[in-house]
C-alpha cells in the first residue's frame, strides 16, 4: 500500500513523523510518501539512513498550523493549487496516487481539507472521527468525537454503519456490538437525537445492542459507541482529564508522603507506568475520518514516532480491507429512500 | 432549620438515612423530620437513642423505588393525597412546614415529584441538578447533570444564574467564575446551544469567563460549569467510569505483580484510599435541584450515614442563605422580556 504521510503534522514535526515513516516502511514494507518542506524533511530523513526503503519526499511549500481556523482555513482548504502538506496529501488520495492520507496535525484543518477536497461518500451526510478507547477488556471505537457538534438522528445511523464496518474490517471484531451513548439504558432515556435514532438502529441490520452509559464503554460491553460530536468530545475530554487528574494526584500524594509510602511508590512505579501507557491514546496511532470519499487518518499532535508508525500500519490495513467499498455498498443496499433522507450525495 | 428527610431513600434504607439524621441533629442541632414507614423507621431510630434530639418521624405508607418511571411515576408524583415518603416530604416544604427536603432515592422520581408538586420559580423554565465535582484546587459545581436532556439556549442562562447564586451563597465562593462546558474554548466552538448562550451570558451580570473543556473543570479553573443535562450526564458518568477503571486497574496490576510491587502496593494503600475518598461523590452529600419553588436536595443511592449527615447540613445552609429569594430577585431583575423568553411562570 502507498500511504501519504504529513511530515509537518505532529507538535514536534518533522522528527516523529519522519521517524515513524521510516519504521513503518522498514517493519511492514509499506510505501510512504512523506509530504512537507523538502529543506526541512530531507535532512531528517537522510540522518535515519532510509537506504532502499520505499520512502519518497513530496515537496509542500506550506503547512497548516494549530492556529488555523474559520474562514482563512476554509479558503486554504479549498485552494485550487494545493500548497499545504495536508492538501497535497489529500489530493494524492483523491487522484489515486496514494491509498490513504495520515496526519498528526490540526484535527479541524485536516477534517475541513478532507471534506472539501474529497467530498462525501454517496449517501453519507456527515463525517465522523472514530478513535479507539482502551477498556477493561480491550477497546471500543467511539464516534463522532468532535467533528460535528450538531447533527440529525439519521447521521447517528450513518455513524453506526461506518463505525461497525471499520471495527469489523480493520480492527478485526466479528459482528461488532453497536450501541448509542446515552444518559441511561432504558427506553425513553436519551436526548432527542438518541430517542429518534434508537428505532432506526433497532430496525437495521447491525448488531445493535441498545443504549449504553459511559461505564459500559469502559467495561468493554460494546465494540462501537455512537454519539454526536459534542457529547463525544465531552466524553473524550472528560476521560482524558480524569485520567490525568488521578495519575497526577497519585504522584503528588506519594511525593509528599512518609518514607514508607515513598518507597511503596517507587515499587509500584512500573505498574503505574503500564497503566499510563494503556491510557495513552497515542499508542493507538490515529483515528479514521469516516464518511469522506477517501481514507484519511488523523492522530494526536503529541504523537511520537511509535504512534506515527502505528498510524501508517492501521491506514494500510484499512486500505487493504476495502472498507470504503463496504461502506458504499451497505449505504446503497439500504435503498434510495434511506439514502435520500440520510445523504447529500 | 427544619429539614424533611426521606428515611426510605438510600439503597440500604433506612439505616444510613436515620443514622445520618441523628448525626446531623446531634452535631449541627438541625431539626429533622424523618419521613417513612413508621414500623420500619421507628425501631432503627430507637436503637440510636435519639433522646431529646429534635427528630420526629412522619409516617408515609408508600415509597418510590429505583424502578419507578414513566407514566406510573407521573401519576404517583401527582397524587392528590401524598402517600409516598417523597411526596409527603416535598409537600412539607410546599406548606412551609419544612425548610428543605432531602432524599437519597431515585433521582428521576424525586425530580418529577418536586417539579409537579412545587412548580417552578417564576421565570425559570427547567430545573437543573447541580452536584459538586472534586478538582485539583477544590471543587466545581456542574449543572445540569441529568434532568433535562433537551433544552433551549435560554435554559443554559437560567442554569448559570442559579448555579452562580448557589455556589456563592451556599458554597461560599465570592463572585464565582462561570463557564459553559464545551468542545473547545474558542469562539465558534460549541454546539448550537453553547453558541447561542455564549453572547447572552457575555452580556449578563455574571462573572462569565467563557467556555471551557472538561480539563479546565478538573484543573479548578472554573467554579460553575453549565451544560445541558445530556452532555452533563455524559461528563459525570465518563468521569466516574474512568476513575473506577483506573483504581481497579491499579488494584489488579498490584495484585498480579511481583513481590516488591505487592509490598509497594501495601505501602501506597493509604494514599490511594485518600484519592478514592476524594473522588467519591457521596462525600459531598447531595445536590440541589435548582429551579423548583422549594429547596430539594437529591443524593446518591449508595450514600452512607456520613453523606446523609452532610446533605442535611448543606440543605440547612441553603435554607439559611435565602438562596431561593436571591434567585427569584435576580430573575425578576432581568426584566419582563428576559423572563418571558426564559420562563413559563
Amino acid at each position: 500500500m502507498k500511504i501519504a504521510l504529513d511530515a509537518m503534522g505532529s507538535d514536534n514535526f518533522p522528527q516523529p513523523d519522519v521517524e515513524g515513516a521510516v519504521a513503518a516502511a522498514r517493519e511492514y514494507g509499506e510505501e510512504v510518501l512523506l509530504i512537507g518542506d523538502e529543506k526541512i524533511v530531507s535532512p531528517v530523513l537522510e540522518k535515519l539512513k532510509p537506504g532502499n526503503l520505499p520512502i519518497r519526499i513530496i515537496h509542500a511549500p506550506e503547512m497548516l498550523t494549530m492556529e488555523e481556523k474559520g474562514l482563512a482555513l476554509a479558503l486554504k482548504a479549498k485552494q485550487k493549487e494545493p500548497k499545504t502538506s495536508m492538501a497535497i496529501g489529500v489530493d494524492l488520495v483523491k487522484e489515486g496516487k496514494a491509498d490513504a492520507f495520515v496526519t498528526m496535525g490540526n484535527t479541524g484543518a485536516a477534517a475541513a481539507i478532507a471534506f472539501f477536497r474529497l467530498g462525501m461518500l454517496p449517501g453519507i451526510e456527515r463525517p465522523a472521527l472514530a478513535p479507539v478507547f482502551p477498556t477493561r477488556k480491550g477497546f471500543c471505537v467511539v464516534l463522532d468525537i468532535g467533528i460535528n457538534p450538531d447533527i440529525r438522528p439519521q447521521n447517528l445511523v450513518e455513524f453506526a454503519i461506518m463505525g461497525a464496518i471499520y471495527t469489523e474490517s480493520v480492527r478485526g471484531v466479528k459482528r461488532p456490538r453497536v450501541a448509542l451513548l446515552s444518559n441511561g439504558e432504558e427506553t425513553g432515556k436519551g436526548n432527542f437525537l438518541v430517542r429518534e435514532a434508537t428505532p432506526l438502529l433497532k430496525a437495521g441490520p447491525l448488531n445493535f445492542i441498545g443504549n449504553v452509559e459511559p461505564k459500559e464503554v469502559f467495561a468493554g460491553a460494546v465494540d462501537v459507541a455512537v454519539t454526536d460530536g459534542f457529547s463525544g468530545n465531552i466524553f473524550l475530554k472528560s476521560s482524558e482529564a480524569v485520567a490525568k487528574m488521578i495519575t497526577d494526584m497519585i504522584k503528588d500524594k506519594i511525593q509528599s508522603a512518609s518514607l514508607p509510602v515513598k518507597i511503596g511508590g517507587l515499587l509500584v512505579r512500573p505498574a503505574l507506568a503500564d497503566i499510563r501507557k494503556m491510557l495513552n491514546p497515542s499508542e493507538e496511532g490515529a483515528a479514521p475520518l469516516l464518511g469522506v470519499d477517501g481514507l484519511v487518518f488523523i492522530g494526536h499532535g503529541r504523537s511520537d514516532a511509535r504512534a506515527v508508525q502505528s498510524a501508517v500500519r492501521v491506514a494500510a490495513q484499512a486500505a487493504r480491507s476495502g472498507m470504503q467499498d463496504l461502506i458504499r455498498r451497505e449505504i446503497a443496499r439500504r435503498g434510495p429512500d434511506d439514502a435520500k433522507t440520510g445523504g447529500v450525495g
